[in-house]
């Protein structure tokens, strides 16, 4: 065998809850992600740019036997946005009018300033400026 | 306000388990993935291509009170990382030399590809070729 090309790119990033239509309002009406496909049961997947997804689930659902491998978790889940700097003060309007609070903001010692807030399941969404991490593609 | 920029990238996906050794010897061992941080009491984190970030948690240390919102699932996770078509022979022999077990294989109606596993937490962890889901930048 060869060994594997490396991996370069994480394409579905999963959350979890209950309630997928508050989810909905939330990932789609205010953070602006486009839906690729619901059911009202199960799922609710979104597109985040041109190469990635973002998987809601009902665990409930998903951790009964079926055609895919089983998951779900419960409990506060985490995931990281990436916003150019000179959005950060949209963003934190676009929250603001929409009712989401803003639970921390933090400054990192690189540069990046992150942007914490809850999903209507608890989940921890941050939004990151570049600098945080020090990659190659700036975050 | 204006409206903030779409979001467009994904940076941080989060994934639980209470062994980071043995999730370090998964994610850096087998799945190759360059480890950037390690705290063995509380976390991994490992960078994904040029512009992404996988990070490990031990839910009992990040959902105590800390210096930064709390977060930390239980139950099986998922997340699902991009291969090139041809690369899937190679990363099936790379599991299979390293003693990974392969949860079952998917061909989806686009004609992408899936192989699934678990990871030393259980999470499930998929690997896809393009076609999955009919993205721009081919995934």
């Amino acid at each position: 065998m060869s060994h594997p090309a490396p991996l370069t790119t994480l394409v579905e990033t999963s959350l979890y809850g209950d309630d997928l239509v508050a989810l909905e309002a939330f990932y789609h009406g205010v953070l602006g992600l486009p839906v690729v496909a619901r059911d009202p049961e199960r799922h609710l997947f979104l597109q985040v740019g041109p190469g990635q997804m973002l998987l809601l689930f009902r665990a409930d659902t998903t951790l009964q036997p079926g055609d895919f491998p089983r998951h779900g978790t419960r409990g506060p889940g985490h995931a990281a946005f990436g916003i150019a700097a000179d959005q950060r003060e949209n963003w934190r309007a676009q929250l603001l009018q929409s009712g989401i609070a803003i639970e921390a903001e933090l400054d990192w010692p690189r540069g990046g300033k992150s942007i914490y807030f809850r999903d209507p399941a608890g989940n921890s969404i941050e939004l990151i400026t570049p600098g945080v991490w020090g990659l190659p593609d700036g975050w």
